[in-house]
Formats: structure tokens, sequence, C-alpha cells
């Protein structure tokens, strides 16, 4: 890195949570971001060692209350917003209304549903900055990565989301599979979660079982539906159930598709050619479906695509990281694209195996 | 127990697997069953202690070699086969061919299939004991009770199959529900592996990751095209796809079905009365989805139905633990029916969560 | 069981923990006791199925709010206290000064140290029941079978000190080890710490890692303390250090001693002859160092013994099921004494492994 | 990095196992290596991705039997080797023999032990190479920094020791500790046992348990005497009793020492002291004790102390990541020093925790 590159600084909001961590994680090694700020309400005055004890060997700022960050002399260039869903649309219309220059990649499924009423639909309230709900880019870079460019508000996509859309939506534009003929059966990882303590979390409760939830009613399906339908050209409802895995990272999503005269070879070529440029999104030959835990850790996803026994049906499936490309490692690279730096800075790790 | 109820004569071969160690753990605590015979032909000569340290403090026979077992003087009533699928077929041919009178669960595949042709479609050779294979009952008890009760030889069922068996056969013969729509996504612990050293089933291939194996190719697929053309009258073949979940024990199945002029409800209230009075299958409230851990250990199937969010799709949730009720509590439950002896004999332990 | 036979009324406070539930599964198949009270006060109301799902299949009374029961109607034998610590002593000193009859058995920490100067050292508060305190009888049931069997009240061991203790005390009382050298290295599985939630007990922050806690400063040790002292009628203090392993139950203790006149085949031979006629005691040859999981479920312990390489000294390995025989499996064998039934009756389970 | 530096050739010998797959997840992201070659002999001739699908992004050599190499062509700089003990003896003595300026880091044991007594003790049979064993560097790089950067082959310390000799390395020399009372009690994840399918390695036989292994006789303790004697200055003998965690990676060795005129105090000052400007040594306040998940994936040890609560005893604790620190990132460490690149250079990775 010449001299003269100075590095952008960044704040990180709700750095106690996993998210928080993970953008910590990935921060501390990109040459061009320097963390100036982390805020966690409640561990406000402690050092980041005490809340994420990896950290204990690197210099980071202590943790600051929301209210207490002296924005002025932060002089930030971006941040990224880990705050809870609902919260966080007052803190981000406030933050962008201070300083206009300032830009911001939120991690919360605030900005995510462009549509108020599907907003109000699906989270049983009107939204607080219906505004700045028009004004924010869908953060899913592979589908929209010169609108992210050029972007002030990011919102990231949903990990399950994220997961599901990179394997349908080429499929989808190039109406090459039936949209209503796709279920989607979602396995993830405990981390998506998040941090908070509860008991349907606790380890007990968790290892040597396995289950759905939120089944038939959970809010990532307003994502899904509003971005299908923007690849298909017309309303898409699928089948959708996540469930838990024993495991701290990693979803896998195994999707049920039926060509539209298209065989599971041409559905296969589809995703190849769609993907064949991008760095993080790796198509595998015909009739593998990838592992979770080859990709832990890493920005990446892996896609693959076998043909179903009965004839005209085909089985995708799509892994990521939940915490990387389905979060923080996705916001990442959305930064580097909304202040000028190669998109994969930061992002090269390879996947943590075994 | 009256005095004068002897106990029936019991031989294990194959004693040193999972589904062997499992038979131990539940006959050890029948009231009317002796271990007298146990085989593993590369440990023969040890205590079973040796192979599995969970047996140290009880009295059971050293491991013999199958070939070095005194049948006369042994005197079975019944044995469990515990061999793996293709030497099964000879071993029980010339043991029943020797003793007429001896009875025989097998819990491999070799007997399963009634169809000589699929059985060498699916296994690449013909069936080395077709006679047998024509005599033997296929042992999912809950709908095969009485002619279990009067075989010789009863097939026990795989354990993916009994557990999405269980929950469509109803909803098959009432003809409530579309053959041709049905997606069973399956989630298996890794003990339906076996116990041979694999290098994909060491811990560190299996922890922290998720993966589908046998994507539109698994034996298993022959056994439900089987059950349920015979459920349904007519050919049924499904979408069906296995995974590996990071823990022991526990199936779910994730089954997508469409109503034939059948609300969710009424498949709800299918499955509910036809297991009303069966003590091993617990039918959830409308709405609920099981979860594996809540079956571990017990010879129990829980099954859930909920409605999907499209209309005339529901989504059926079927749970149990693969080496009980998925394999030797099954094997055991049909013991007691072909030697006369309470159902639920040996098989009421409550299961073990946390 | 004659139908003469009444079933003792019992009673479970404390029933939406993991303690209460593991009692719940032991007694639902124990041939003379009958649940007829089962207490959660914040979930007072509910069925125990909402609570733990496995136990939807079994008639169970609704939970109650301890202050809603109905004592005089309920006509108790005995109840088993799972409160939290600190709030035990009230309520056991409440009841059984209303019922002069009525016995229990409390699994928390209360009644564990009879001098009260040690209780409020360690807990830093008076015991608010000293005369209680005095008649409570410390509930390993291999060391004081005799004084259990009279007992009105039974103050159940701490699941690392049942671990240690049974491993020790029988050299202690030999003499024949050092009682100013004994390092106890212990591991648990997370049950141990309970179902509330906590941060620290989630899935992502137990699994994949190891860790120590309590260094130096747990409040075993005020039990360990006490018992051994008895045991080598003198005072002994040890070093402990509490480690928390990654799976739901079981307890290693590694244990690190040096013989005083006794070479290590002394001190297996001291074990061996201890346990010999023991139910839930096995040693297992001299060498061998148990695991956890052959327990599992089980109300047995394991003890190994092994000479070290330095010469003199031993390494001890003591093991069981944290939930079983260091919690409510250790609780269902005092109530077999206090009720005068079979001391292993309901408690016959084979270790479940896999 | 200015377009002068190329980069050092490396090759990989036995690159289908745990360490290769480290190295090469590491080696991949170093500014100054280029893997020329990837040797593994039952997977010759596949690509890698094959053996560790995490690698399909990456441009990466076939796998090569290692007598097809072609040594010559390929011009190696140094070469890591990762093959089993005790075939590694010759392989290493070969190829350094051709190739006069080539260097070696070796990972397995064969060259740990300068004494070809002690290791024709430890591993029953006389050393292949005993030329070469004298000439070998034991590589702990934090106490052998000088003549490891001279050095043509260094022996890469096993993972139980480094984590140990770390912790105890700068107490002996320091004579702080009483060098005939040290207590080792370690436990590791599975990684540590490579990757060859093993019975007792499989998921079901790990998980959910805990057990000691290799008691009183474990091929570590060679290398224990070996550097605790050096820096000691006498004989020392200590207990050390290895553990397996459920889990991948990690290693926590809890260890009982004594001060020699030292309170736990001094003996927290003289770890601080020692590790002050080490960047992948962390001593952490006086009282913590590390844990495993805090360094997973990264280079990074991290120490602790803590008083027990017995005058002049303290507890030390001290966590790596087995593959990492404990194998292939201490091997790159040690190519740094040997090729003159910057010590942390491809090290700089921050743990992945959750």
């Amino acid at each position: 890195m010449p001299a003269t590159e100075k590095k952008a600084k960044i704040g990180i909001l709700g750095a106690s949570g996993y998210t928080g961590a993970e953008l910590v994680r990935l921060l501390l090694r990109h040459a061009r971001a320097e963390i100036v700020l982390l805020t966690a309400d409640r561990r406000a005055g402690k050092p980041m060692a005490d809340v994420f004890p990896q950290f204990a060997p690197y210099a980071l700022p202590t943790l600051t209350a929301l209210a207490e960050a002296d924005w002025l002399r932060l002089g930030l260039d971006l941040f990224f917003c880990a705050l809870p869903h609902g919260t966080t649309q007052t803190v981000v219309k406030d933050l962008l209304a201070r300083a206009p220059a300032l830009k911001a990649v939120d991690l919360s499924a605030d900005f995510r549903l462009a549509d108020p009423a599907a907003y109000a639909r699906w989270y049983g309230h009107p939204h607080a900055a219906p505004e700045l709900q028009q004004k924010a880019v869908y953060g899913l870079t592979e589908i929209y990565r010169q609108e992210i460019k050029a972007a002030q508000l990011v919102a990231n996509p949903g990990c399950y989301t994220s997961c599901a859309e990179l394997a349908l939506i080429p499929l989808l534009k190039a109406k090459a599979i039936d949209p209503d003929e796709i279920v989607i059966d979602a396995k993830s990882g405990v981390t998506g979660a998040g941090r908070g303590a509860r008991e349907d979390m606790q380890f007990a409760e968790v290892s040597e079982g396995f289950h759905a939830y939120g089944v038939a009613h959970h809010r990532h399906m307003a994502e899904l539906d509003q971005e299908f339908a923007k690849a298909a050209g017309r309303e898409v409802v699928v089948s959708f159930t996540p469930h838990l895995v024993p495991m701290n990272r990693g979803i896998l999503s195994t999707i049920y598709v039926r060509g539209l005269k298209a065989s599971p070879q041409d559905l296969h070529a589809i995703l190849l050619k769609s993907y064949a440029n991008e760095p993080f999104v790796h198509v595998l030959p015909f009739g593998a479906i990838p592992q979770t835990r080859h990709v832990r850790g890493s920005n990446m996803t892996f896609i693959g695509l076998a043909a179903d026994r009965i004839a005209g049906r085909a089985i995708v499936g799509s892994v990521l990281d939940n915490l990387t490309k389905g979060a923080s490692g996705q916001a990442v690279q959305n930064m580097n694209l909304m202040l000028g730096f190669p998109e994969t800075m930061g992002l090269e790790q390879v996947a943590l195996f075994p």
C-alpha cells in the first residue's frame, strides 16, 4: 500500500454481538480500514477483550455507549450498524441526518424491504424512516454491484436470504425454473440467532438434536418474496423451512426446483455462467452438492446442482458462512465498493477446515 | 413376572456394531429375554465390555465367531441379525434351514424388498435367498402388526424409511395427498452410518458442518417406493434427500405435501386418528413440528403437521431415534409380537433429554 | 409388584430445570413411585410437555406454583427439592414443619455443609434453617447408607463432589494416600450449570472450545473439604479445578495422588474391595481410566486407577453422569432407602452409548 | 511487496492430512511463498479440491506421488514434511542429500529428540538418520529463534509440548518453580490425531463424551523431558495426562506448579516479562485462565496464571490451536525465519470465534 493511501475511519455500532465481532475480525486485517469506534451500550467503558477475549492482543477502541460517541471528533467515513432489528431505523436516520457525507451498511432487517406496506405487514408497525427505506440499496453485491457503489445506505441482506437468492436469482431471471414450484429447506448454525442469552439457544438445548423453527412464518420470507419477484418479473411465493443445526457457523439451503424447458444440466450451465467471474461465488461441477464446513470463516458461497431422480426436477445446494458472506463479510464487501476499494480487500481468508 | 414364565433365548449376530449394542442395552432390561449369544467375528473371544465398555457391570456371553457358535446347545428362540447388508442373506438362510422353529429379525436391508427384480436393480446382484425374500415380513409394526405376529423372518425397516413411512402411509392410504408431489428432506445423526472406521465419519469431518449425501440415489428410496406404492395403490416416486447432522442419534424428516381435497387440518386429523392407540407414535398438536432430541434413546416417533403459507400445502415433521425406533427398538418391538410378549415390553424407556 | 404394594406419592419442586426433568424421567418408570406434584413458578398452569416435550406421551400433573400447591390433599410421602441454592432452605423448613412425617431429598447445596460457620463463609450469609442443617444427612449413599435410611431430610451431594469423593474417600479412610498431595482436575458437561439462560452457556460460546472456570474458588470445595476431612480424620485441602466440556452430560475427575507406603496396585485393590458389592460403582481393571460416555444416562460411577510414570504416584479417573448419579439418580437412590424400597429400583437403565 | 521480491518455492509432502491442509490455508495467503508441490501418495493425480473441497476456488498443483516429483525442475527453496512419524526420517535424509541448499521443516516427531538413545527408547528402533538428528534444530521459535534462522532442518515441536513448554520454560529457566512438582493435565481437540480413519475417532465415539488416553506413557513426554531438562539445567520428570475433547481444534494445558521462593504473582511477572515482545504469545492478566476458542485458527498462544487456594501453589493455563501454533502455523513461523521473511508474515489471522 503506497504511503499516500490513507485509511478510512470506520465505526461499528453494536460491537458486542457476533456480527460485530466478525466485522472486527475482518477489519483488523483490512489494509484500508481503521476501526475508530466500537459501541455497546451495556458494556460501555470496557475493553473489547472483556467481551471477546480473542481480541486481547490487538489495539482497539474502548467500547462506548452509542449516546456518548463524539461523532464530530471521530470523523467517520462509514459505519456498520449491527444493532437489533427495530432500534436500527431511528439510529441510522439520526446519524445520516447529522453527517450527510457519512455512509452506512446496516446489518439488521430494517432497510431490506423497499415496500413500506410489506414492512408494516411483516414487522407489525410502520417504518420510522420511510424516506431512507426508499433510498437504501439491497446489499447483495453480486446482484446490485452498481447500485451499491453509489449508495449512501446499504441494507445488508439476511443470511438465509443471501444463501437462497444467490442460488435462485440467476435461474429465475433466465425463466428457467417454475416460480410456483420452489421448496427451500434451509439449515443454519446457531450464530444466526445472535449472542443474547436465550434458553432455547443454550448448549444443552441445541446439541445432539435437530429441529425446524419458524415453520411457515419466518421474516426472511418477506425478503425472498421481494427479491424473487424482482428476478422473475412476477410474484413468487416459495415454501421455506429453516432448521437449526448444532454447529456454530454455516447455512445449507437444499432447494427443490423444476425446470421450464430446461434440463438440470441447463440449470447448472446458467449458474456456472452467471458466476464465472465472481470472486466469492464458486459453482461446483454438475452433480456435486457443497458442504457448509468448506466455506467456514470465508466469504465464499459454494453452489451445486444435481438432477433429481424425477425427470425435470433438480436439487440445488447453496452454502455460505452466515457470519461472513451471510452478514459481516458481505458488509465489508459492500464497504469496499462504497469506498472505492478493491472488492476483495480484507476478505481473502481461506475457509478454516477442519 | 410369574415364576412359570421362562425367558426366551436370544442371539445377536453382529454385536460389535451400534445396532448390536442398542439391542444389548434394551434386552438387558427385558423381563422375558435372555441374551445367550453375541457374535462378532473380528472380536471373537473378547468380552463385550472390551468393545462397549458401558456393559462392564453386566453379565453377558463372551463374543463368539459366527462359525463357532454351538447352535444346538444354545437352543435359541430368536436371533437378531445385525450383520452388514449382503452377507446377511446367506447367513439367515442357512440358520433358518437348520432350525425351522427358530425366528429371526434381520436389521439389514437384505429382506426388505419383496420384489427380486427391484432388489437386483438397487443392489446390483440377484438375491441369494429369493424364497426367504418372499416369506419375510416387512417389520414396520404399526402397519404390519398382524403379519409380524405370524412371521418367522421379519425384515426390520430402514431408519429413514421408518421415519418417512410412519408420517406418510396414513395420508397415502386415505388418498388425502398428491402422490406425485412429495418432497422428503431428511436429516440424520451419524450412527446411521454404523461403527466401521471411515474417513468421512471422523469427528473432525462431521462436527461443525452440515451436508447432503446420496443425492438422488440413496438405497432407502427402493423401500420408500415399495411401501408408498402399497399404501397408495399406485406407483409413487418421491424426491428424497438425506443429510448428515453433527449429532449421534435422531432423524428428522421434513416432508412437503399437497392435500387432495384435504386441508392441512384434515391431514392432521388423519394422522391423529391413525395413531390414537399406538404406544410408540405420538402426534403433536396441529402446527407443532417435533425435535429429534425429545425421542432420544426412546422407541417413540413424534409426528407433527403444519400448514405451509401456500394454500393447500402442508409441512410434516417426523422424528425418531435411528438406533431405537429406527432399528433396534423396532426390532425388539417385533420380537415381542413374534414371541407373544406384550408389545411394549423392554421398550418403556423415556427419552433422554438433555 | 403385588397389588397390595401401594405407590408412594412424590412431589418435585422445581420441575422445569434439568434435575427436575431427570427426576421425572426416572420416576415415570419407578414401580413404587407416583408423581403427584410438579412445581415451576414461572411456568405454572402449563403442562410439563410445554417445558420438556419428551414427556408429551405421558400423564403427568400440570405444573403448579409452589404457593398454590394443596399440600393436605396431595398427601405427599416425599418430595424432591430441585430449587436454586438459597431459596431452598426456607421452603424445606416450612414444608417439613407443616408435615412432620414428610420426607425430603434436597438437590441444592443448602444442606450439604453441616457446619454453620463453613456455610456462612462459603455462601456469604447465615443459614436460615440451622436446626435442619444439623439434622440433614449427606446423601452419598455408598458412604452414608445407614444414616440415609433413617433420615427425614437428605442433602443430595454435588455432582463434582460425588465424582471425586467416591474415588478418594476409600483411599483416605485407609490412610493410603497423602492428604496434602491431591490434585483434582475435573471436567464436566454443561447441564451441571442448569437450564437458566446464560450468555456463557449459549451453544456458540461452549461448542468447539474448552476452558477452566471457578479456578481456586469453586463452592464444591467446601463439600470436598468436609467429606475428605471426615474420611481422613484430619484437615484436607485439595487443589481442584473444574472445566467445561462441550457435551451435555458427564464428569471426569482426573485425580493425581501419592501413595503412603502403598503402591498404585495397593490403591487399586482398596478401591476394588470397597466397591465389590456396590450396584452403582464399578472399578475398572488396573491401568484403565474410564470415559464419561459409558455411564451416560445411567446411575453408574466407573472408577479406574493407573500408575503414574513417577514412582509412588497414581492417576485416578472417576466418571459419572452429573444429572443421574451426580444428582437425580442419586436422589432416587436415597428415596429408595428412605421409603424402604430396593435400592436399585427405577435405576436399572443401562448407559446410552453411542 | 516490491516487484523485485520474488516468491520462495515451497513443497508440502503429505498434503492430504490436516497439517498439510493447514499449511495450504496459510501459504495461499503468504505474500512471499508459492506452493509448487503437493504430495499425497494415495491421492496422486487428483486435484487438492478432491481431498479438501475448501480449496476448490484456488489454483494449486495437482497432488503428486512422492516418488514422482521432479525435484530438479521444481527448484524448491523449502519443503514442509507432514508425513507420518517413522517414514519421515529417510525421506528427509534423501531429499537433503540431493539438494544441499534445500531447507526443510519437519512436522513429524522424527527429529525432535536430539539424543539417539532417547529416540530409540521411546520409538523402539534406532534412528535412520542420526547425523541429521544431531543437526536438526528444535523449532519452538520463541526459545530457539537464533538457531532456527541458521538451520537447514527444523524439527517442528509437538502440539502438546509447544503448549506446555511455552508456559513452563520461562519458569524453569528462572528456577522459580519446583521441577519435581509439576502436573500437566492436558486436553486436546481431535485433529491432533490426524485424518486417517480410526474407529475411536469416529464422530459417535468422540462426541458427547470425554476421556483420558495414553495415561503415563505418551510419546510427547520424551520431548517434554528433553526441553524441561535443558531449561532447568537438571532432569525434570513431570506428570502428564492427555485427554480428548469433543472439538476440532485447540489444546488447554492446566498445569499445577509450586513456587520456589516465588509467589504466584512472581511467576506471573516472569511470564509477562518473557513474552512482552513476542507477537504470538499473549499473557493474560493475573488470575485469568485462557480458553481454547479464543485462539482458534490463529497462531496465538494465550497463557494465564492464577494462585491456587493452597499457599505457594499456582495454576497455569496455556492454550493454542494445535493445527496452527501447535503445528502448521509454527512451521510457517519457522519458514519465515529460515528464508529471511518477517516472522509474522502470513500468520496475521485473527482467531475465529464464534
